[in-house]
């Protein structure tokens, strides 16, 4: 029996993603996201939405980019901290220890010990309420090379954290359980 | 050392997401996604992504409504079929055994036996290129009251799917490992 539960955003899985801007002096700033996902495979773009009382949000809207960074679960600390303090009173990265990098193809830098990154250029900024969505057309994706096998990205290698929102609990993947296009066949 | 892997939609983890809808004789289809996230908290909203082309697409201009479907494990054969076909052509709830309900608040059916539907209103249309981002108001979510503890939804009991798009698999939810807004503080 489905019981009602109201007007949330209860989904699952949400992903966590840190999004990567330069502020006016070109100071870094990082900042933790569930509100986002993939919304066009030509142009490749990705959307992430913020409210507009955040640091990132004034930082995209002056420097028009922004990376999104994959943490992979050794680095599941640093991701919640990024999404529990604002890079208004602090500098994230000096106070986590990693490693901003400059991004040669947008102006926004990217997490250097994130093992998936992607450069986005600011196309479309979407007010919908509380948040404000921005959709960036990908530029490039970057990735370790060790977590590929034979030019694939590996989930399993990769480990990205999933976000459950109703707990507010961050999981790693689990088990392979299909391909993708292929066991729904012949149902 | 981080490798270009170009302009590609590659990031982890990404949904795997059912969207109900009515076409013009209200026959109910179902579209498997993983181009979607949550958009916004107030009003609470979540984003999908459609090309054109597909049977869905025309249902949502139509209708203004949609559901959004979270499978769970056990239903991976199933939703993988949901996108492998087209409504245009197949029933795809009768193919597939499921039940459709009418939802009482939208425009649109859910799928009885997943475990957690989203009743959602569209309240915006983005066309970006390939794909149109319809953004939908959530007016409802309903769950399984046996997924609840205490009110709560369990991910470890949902058991919903992620895609990992370049290798094309489905995985499952793996382990806990932290508390969010709290394993990160006092970095």
């Amino acid at each position: 029996m489905k019981k009602s539960l109201g007007a949330k955003t209860l989904i699952y899985p949400l992903p966590v993603w840190v999004v990567g801007t330069y502020d006016k002096e070109r100071k870094p700033n990082v900042a933790t996201i569930a509100w986002g996902g993939i919304c066009c495979s030509d142009p490749p773009c990705v959307a992430i939405s913020l409210r507009k009382a955040t640091y990132s949000y004034g930082n995209i809207v002056e420097r028009k980019a922004f990376t999104v960074n994959v943490p992979s679960e050794k680095y599941v600390r640093e991701a919640d901290y990024f999404g529990t303090v604002s890079g208004r009173n602090v500098d994230k990265f000096t106070e986590s220890g990693l490693t901003s990098v400059k991004s040669d193809i947008v102006d926004a830098p990217y997490v250097k010990e994130f093992p998936v990154i992607l450069e986005c250029k600011l196309i479309r900024t979407i007010e919908i309420g509380l948040h404000t969505e921005f959709i960036g057309e990908i530029m490039d994706v970057k990735a370790d090379e060790a977590l590929m096998e034979k030019g694939v990205l590996d989930i399993e290698k990769l480990k990205p954290v999933i976000f459950a929102p109703d707990t507010a609990s961050y999981y790693g993947v689990g088990k392979n359980i299909g391909k993708a296009f292929s066991i729904g066949k012949k149902k």
